[in-house]
């Protein structure tokens, strides 16, 4: 677990700089997809930045045309983040030769052992969550 | 995969910035425990880090006390990259909430099981070592 963290950081940070966006940008990119649209104060729980950095974070993936702010239309005075990641061709272009390896990797197996590593991956995503959270805990406490 | 990438790449940011360290830079430290003493030529290939970035991001690490710099002892002219890591109980300390929950949850399942899923994260680990190669291929090529 150990040695694919340390890769899935390194991958992480190279497909950022080949794309020219910084690497807390690329992920923040990463999470709104995931989420569906939310709030920059959301955003900002999840990641564990500060709420000047999400901003100044935003800004610049509008620029790029990564998200775009918007009215929430469920609540007309919230502004929520929409992600536009799915259009960007570059994006898909660059992650596409580790999907398909990622598929050939999973085809190799039967549906019974997908079914055991995608609940143990579950599991451990669960965890790191749990982690991310409870780091934040203690960040908040020792800056107060 | 993805959310499993997506929070890894969070909790180690939000742990490189509750041990008072950049994120390049707690990789670099975790890259040196897995590989043990190397080169900055070598810790350079490995990162996809230009040599400059490497040298102010070794002197950092020496500063704080997480590498040295030292003589290879086979060939003195070399000089080796040595992680202090271990001996920092901090670093310890942060990580092992995340390890005894991983623990627990490996101790959740049968030593059969353990192989599949240990037989998969190693393959995708080395999925992910392979596509960083790539990009730093094609990033080198597209700045000559």
């Amino acid at each position: 677990m150990r040695g694919l963290g340390t890769r899935t950081v390194l991958y992480q940070q190279n497909v950022a700089a080949s794309l020219g966006l910084y690497n807390n940008d690329l992920k923040s990119v990463d999470i709104l997809r995931e989420t569906g649209p939310i709030t920059a104060g959301e955003l900002s729980k999840i990641t564990g930045l500060a709420t000047g950095s999400v901003t100044a974070l935003i800004d610049r993936l509008e620029k790029v045309g990564y998200v775009r702010r918007a009215n929430d239309p469920n609540d007309r005075r919230r502004v929520i983040l929409v992600p536009e990641y799915e259009y960007k061709e570059e994006v898909g272009n660059t992650y596409r030769p580790l999907h398909q390896s990622m598929h050939e990797l999973a085809s190799s197996y039967t549906d019974e052992d997908l079914d055991l590593i995608t609940q143990f991956i579950g599991k451990a995503s669960a965890i790191l969550e749990e982690q991310i959270k409870q780091l934040n805990v203690k960040k908040s406490k020792s800056s107060s």
